[in-house]
């Protein structure tokens, strides 16, 4: 079973690996209710219980979708964390007063996307909410009271942020009294630069979790013309060390092993898939091979 | 009218656009006391009452200019503020002991050079005196001491920097009981790092005023040859149907719109144009426009 | 002689120039016993008391045969400061299981290599024991522990970190309740970076003294090919002008001005030469001169 973890003292407890409901929309078959219901409980079963969404998924339509399913199996929402985020105005057949991409994190804004979530996943609240994009128009003061306010009203368990440097996560934090939980970031084996620009340094020492969005790089890890043949080629021989059941999990083992923490956001649609990705949980790699997969990775020993 | 704003809860208020006079001594006819008092009147017309110079400003020489000026019309003190800088020291005629361009941030300098700024402007006082360069031989501790000093005997009212990434802010606050309360450093629409490098959101977290060097780019951003065409058109546009005066005031509004606050300093010496730029105050750029100048500026869309 | 300086307000005092002994094994004719310890006379002459090891120089070899050499000499242990690493795993003979090089922060590593060094250098405690590189997968609260416990027990008096960036210290120091007081790190003339990165800003702010390796790069600053011949001839120059003894002195001189306080190490194991470079702590380089020297190493003016 993939383990849990408490976000902040208080806060909801998270499992290690997070499902991605992102896809959900993509393919016609898998976008039937009873799949989603599927994908659900092959999470539940591995341990798999915190599902990330955000309000522009999909075009605007995941949360909809994924509640129709919730709607139609109310034994599902409280054996599950729902994450959300807002602040990203995508230009959208949903949206037609969006003239182009940019961002939005006027208190107004933020209160309504959350209501909105809410109302498409059919929940009175969410378990985290993320704001999206660190936005140059950011107030923080602003953007505090109504963080504050949405939680002192139930409507989510908590707050964090998405893509955020370690100034733009000191603003926001120093004018709220409520800590920010998590910091939703892309990290991979591929993209290793949140482990030297202070960004996991950051959460570790204030205790914010980080969740890693593109945990397998979006698939580029495995590209037979854009990935990376010797790394590919050494998951793999580790996989078959560890009874892994593939590469993949090895990867997102390596991500797990980090000591900030992680939580590798898998976006697999395919439940089979999914169960083989699990494995990650069981793993531990040894202190050596993490550093051979650092320096595969990197193309070079470390100094 | 440009509106105001409080430099920290007990500082001087200043007016969100500065008048930069380090252009006065640079064109013969432009340099006459009664050119640059009509400036001067023009900035109060409009609502600009705060004014930005340097020691080394004109080769040494604007400071001693402007006083003249100051003299000339002994109503005007009282209703300006005056910010000068101190610690980059020129090869000059006007320093003949200077053989190379350095810096020179020891109290005994600090404290030569406002006095020698006073002096010069004739002023018993300025409103806030701002380290013009990071200096790596700075030492904290004693340049606190002078700065600390030197507001006691009410040579300024306020101290703050210039061109500080948020390290270097971080060294010398440590060392002082009195707040920093300014950064001036360059932004523009054409030179945005500071929107990402840390340093505005640390002006935003700390309640620290930017005060943007070269908001129009020094004039490239309208240069034929080293401009962007693109940004020029769309500005040019914005200008029609924000009734703006021309496309210079709409990238100065674009600035002004940042929730860090920063002051445009204008250089420019013509009372008309500078009559021109200051609609740019009376401006408020729509959500969207402003992410068009953005992406228009940086040729791509925000992530 | 050598000026002093205290880490922190108690902990041990430093001598300004440090000796390195890391290339002692190198050479067959100076790694005779005899040769080391007219090194050490040599620096101790100087002023010179605080030698820098770590666990891997010389292939896990330098630290023992020091401590032959202390174990011949016993008058030497209280007249100097001993600094030592650890956390990298170099792949070596004298380390069988290590297939890669990698590092190791494990609480339990940490101690087992502190106690190594110990009873190679034949002495009952250190004065300093640094973590050699940042590891990715260091816990702070864990490392902080066994730090705490190292020194409460009188294994060392101090603790420090070397090659840290600001994110990585406070993140460690956040852990600790007792202070780091060294950042070993890379700093020459031909490495100002740390000048500008925040390294020496945030030594500053903190109070940690920078330890400065390759304080001469190496000697790639004096090679014929790979060095800045302008730069050679300009501190050819100042030498002669300060009666330095040579150009590397005066590059030494140039970083004990920087207002952190910088320890270069001095990695030389010929007396001669050795004696040579101590002059460096007789020189204070006039202001201009130190620009001098920085604009002819970075190729530009100060901006």
């Amino acid at each position: 079973m993939i383990s849990r973890i408490q976000l902040h003292s208080d806060g909801p407890a998270f499992s290690r690996l997070v499902w991605g409901a992102y896809r959900i929309t993509n393919d016609p078959e898998r976008r039937e209710i009873a799949h989603i219901a599927r994908m659900v409980d092959t999470c539940l079963d591995a341990g798999i219980t915190t599902i990330d969404h955000a309000d522009i998924y999909g075009g605007y339509r995941v949360e909809a979708l994924f509640g129709e399913m919730l709607a139609s199996r109310p034994d599902l929402r409280n054996r599950i964390e729902l994450v959300t985020k807002c602040g990203i105005a995508l230009v959208s057949p949903a949206r037609p007063d969006h003239h182009i991409k940019h961002y939005n994190s006027t208190p107004e804004h933020i209160r309504q996307s959350l209501e909105n979530s809410l109302r498409n996943l059919k929940v009175d609240h969410i378990d985290l909410l993320l704001l999206h994009r660190p936005d140059p128009l950011l107030d923080g003061a602003e953007v505090a009271g109504v963080l504050e306010a949405l939680v002192a009203e139930g409507k989510t368990r908590a707050v964090g942020v998405s893509n955020y440097t370690p100034s733009q996560f000191a603003l926001l934090q120093s004018k709220l009294s409520i800590p920010l939980v998590a910091n939703q970031i892309e990290l991979s084996v591929s993209h290793t630069a949140p482990l030297h620009d202070g960004t996991l340094d950051d959460c570790q020492r204030l205790g914010v979790l980080p969740m890693a969005w593109s945990p397998l790089a979006g698939g580029r890890l495995f590209d037979p013309e854009k990935g990376n043949p010797r790394l590919v080629e050494l998951l793999t021989d580790l996989s078959a060390r560890y009874n892994a059941g593939g590469p993949a999990a090895v990867a997102l083992a390596w991500l797990l092993r980090l000591p900030s923490k992680p939580l590798p956001i898998i976006g697999s649609t395919d439940p089979q898939r999914l169960q083989t990705l699990t494995r990650a949980g069981e793993i531990e790699l040894e202190l050596q091979d993490w550093f051979r997969v650092l320096e595969t990775a990197t193309g070079r020993p470390v100094p």
